[in-house]
């Protein structure tokens, strides 16, 4: 039985960060997600649009943990001999520049990115009216944040050096929730010769293909 | 918190009898799903074609039950008061008919049907050879069940009476595989006018829409 639990659906951003961390690492873990049904005529709660920390719990024994970089970083120490071994780096400089680049997405990249998926694609789903005031400024932080990783891909192949880390990694969730759904979003990435280039090394990692496939299919069983 | 757990995936023939029967009867529950995820290279073990018994567990307080008919008379039983209250007939008389009409999905349904969804659906897609030793005598077996039917359903709207009970609601989910997967085992449902409105009737209630909805689509979650 796998000590490692994660609790969460793989649709979630916070969740599929986590899961594509377990792929790098090579890590044996379950999988468990918890629905809520309350009759026939009401919808089950994870229909909920979520607060992004809610939808994702770590167990490992007695650590538990909730936060999908938090849960990233203690997974790529941890486990620091197995699978992908430069998800931290290897030295304390290259560390560091990986927690920068870190900080970024989750400071920079996450709330624009967030934003313009929720008001962009799942709003009008749900039939709420997009708010133009907040996926204006978010479509400007956006550009702003990917203007600074076109510069910075300029000088590496990935955002914290020549290999591809958990500063990296990060980005995926919501980098494919912005391409695959909001196209006017994935036109900034395709403009952006460098971030074009990124994203495909990234997105075509096996780890990451896996947990697409998560997201679309439900499991097959007799 | 719903002090009814459902252990499994909507996607088990098993599981989603259970389900059809939770939403019928308007109870809360909670749905858990687990996954065994062993490293990049390996396939979860829910691909394994599980024997159907296994992908199922049902725990309400310390009651604990693994098999899907058993299941359905329990919530049946002790959720009386609500939600559709024809499942299990109203006298005596009534629940004997159910019961003999339950017996024959059970032995002479489900078998023929679960070994031509793997053989003719499942088998070809795992690249496994189907045994058309084994197709060929549950097709003879499944036309002589729905033979049957037909006789039976000039008689009665469903099978153990004129109302919707448990018996018509346990073919659900192998009646379901056969006509989505499995285009000349649908003929065989279609040929027959008086089982296939009874198919159109039970198959469109709004508990199996539901079902087949969250068989098909993954949890929507910002």
């Amino acid at each position: 039985m796998a000590s490692v639990k994660v609790f969460g659906s793989p649709t979630s951003a916070e969740v599929a960060r986590v899961l594509a961390c377990l792929f790098e690492k090579d890590v044996e873990f379950q999988l468990i997600r918890i629905e809520n049904f309350k009759g026939p005529q009401r919808k089950p709660e994870y229909l909920k649009l979520q607060p992004s920390g809610q939808a994702l719990t770590f167990e490992e024994g007695s650590l538990t943990l909730i936060d999908s970089r938090a849960i990233c970083r203690h997974v790529a120490e941890k486990f620091a001999g197995q699978g992908n071994k430069d998800l931290l780096g290897s030295g304390t400089l290259e560390r560091a520049s990986i927690e920068q680049w870190l900080q970024t997405e989750a400071e920079s990249f996450e709330p624009p990115s967030s934003s313009l998926v929720f008001h962009l694609a799942f709003a009008p789903r749900a039939g709420i009216e997009p708010d133009e005031t907040v996926v204006k400024d978010s479509k400007r932080k956006l550009e702003r944040v990917l203007n600074i990783y076109e510069q910075r891909l300029e000088e590496t192949e990935y955002l914290a050096g020549d290999n591809f880390t958990l500063a990296d990694l990060s980005h995926l969730p919501n980098a494919h929730r912005l391409i695959t759904k909001v196209p006017e979003c994935a036109m900034m990435f395709k403009e952006r010769k460098r971030v074009s280039k990124w994203w495909d090394a990234i997105s075509s990692r096996p780890s990451w293909r896996r947990v697409v496939e998560m997201q679309k299919e439900p499991p097959a069983q007799v």
